[in-house]
């Protein structure tokens, strides 16, 4: 199976780019400058494609970020504190994003004849993102077999969608994912900060699948705080 | 109805934008600068908002036309004439275009707050466009009900889908649609070649609507030819 990979440069995409290198055969990943506060993570997509020996292209598609505005991630919003599974968290959303990346996925996929796109959504993002579940990831499908009727036939492969974050790090650890190579932190410092939703969700991850986290935080132990703090 | 309508500039379009000024609410005009070969009809996208006094934005994906490639509207390869509805007008295909636009168009609608997004897709593109058939309408709405599920609710407004491009034409001319004042041919030119897929189209269909056309064709019998060529 020819597969493109969506990849951000974070733990789950890069993870996600290894088991498809391993399972199938990767033809290239895909990343997208939306605009991001910090394009750290994109070095590491990079970083992670001349690892696997394949193409990496990085689509700019900061004039949709900015014309849908709104999103911590790209404007000048702070970004909040705290575990990932918030109410506050919601500010992190662009609106539409996995819709429009995957649309644009599939048609690159479509010009360049492979059978599937990969994305890395899973179960730990179901609460607040409803375009990570399984109803959408199938609704996304029929969509896409109608629009590409009788010129390509494109499999959306998520193979994470039911799994946590936790299966992602035991999965990439079987599939040798270095993951000292891989960012999360929302906030793009030297070292991840530690405080983030993404930073609090990524150590609790290695913690839960029982896997050395070989990341630099700024604050290490803030996570045990926000998980005490939701009651976990 | 709060209404965003995705206006390219041409005849199906700006009828649409009248139509949805006269019995909804028009917000405003949304076009795509996907790298056509001739930015021309997005004039008349900008001329139909100021007349209608709601903004435009023009979103510049160039970089997405770019990286998908293969088209004759934004390659070199040669623009076929002849009728719309033969094989050779598959070239004319930027593979994914309608779902990527209209993900966007969504992503913005869900940013601004409003009710639909409209777009003039029509019965006669149904034989070579698949995302212009009805079984890809409804599979976008159920998609994007999804992905936007507790966040908004966003209609997907097609009135065209199931009509002919004769139909708009009778449509536009109820609501006053300035016919003069928008642009279908794929080349560019002064004025409209006459022998491009649109340009038959085009003629025919006014002469199908038995409504005056005001367009100047370089070569205004060639639609004749074409479809005599066709056996019609």
């Amino acid at each position: 199976m020819d597969t493109i990979v969506i990849c951000s440069g974070g733990l789950d995409s890069v993870s996600l780019a290894h088991k498809v290198a391993a399972e199938h055969t990767l033809k290239g990943l895909l990343s997208f400058d939306y605009g991001q506060r910090h394009a750290k993570e994109l070095g590491f997509a990079a970083a992670c494609a001349t690892r696997l020996g394949v193409p990496h292209e990085v689509i700019d598609i900061r004039a949709i970020g900015a014309a849908l505005g709104g999103s911590a991630l790209t404007d000048d919003i702070a970004v909040p504190d705290g575990h990932y599974a918030e109410e506050s968290m919601k500010v992190t959303i662009v609106p539409n994003r996995n819709a429009i990346m995957l649309t644009i996925a599939f048609g690159m996929a479509a010009a360049q004849k492979v059978d599937a796109v990969a994305t890395a959504v899973h179960g730990g993002d179901h609460f607040i993102y409803p375009d990570c579940r399984p109803g959408f990831i199938d609704a996304f499908q029929t969509m896409q077999d109608r629009a590409l009727e009788g010129y390509a036939d494109i499999r959306l492969y998520t193979p994470y969608v039911s799994g946590s974050k936790a299966d992602i790090v035991t999965d990439g650890a079987a599939h040798g994912t270095p993951f000292a190579q891989t960012w999360s932190c929302y906030k793009g410092g030297t070292n991840h900060c530690g405080r983030c939703g993404t930073c609090v969700e990524r150590r609790e991850a290695f913690h839960s699948a029982d896997v050395i986290d070989p990341t630099l935080y700024d604050d290490p132990d803030f996570w045990l705080t926000a998980l005490a703090a939701r009651g976990a």
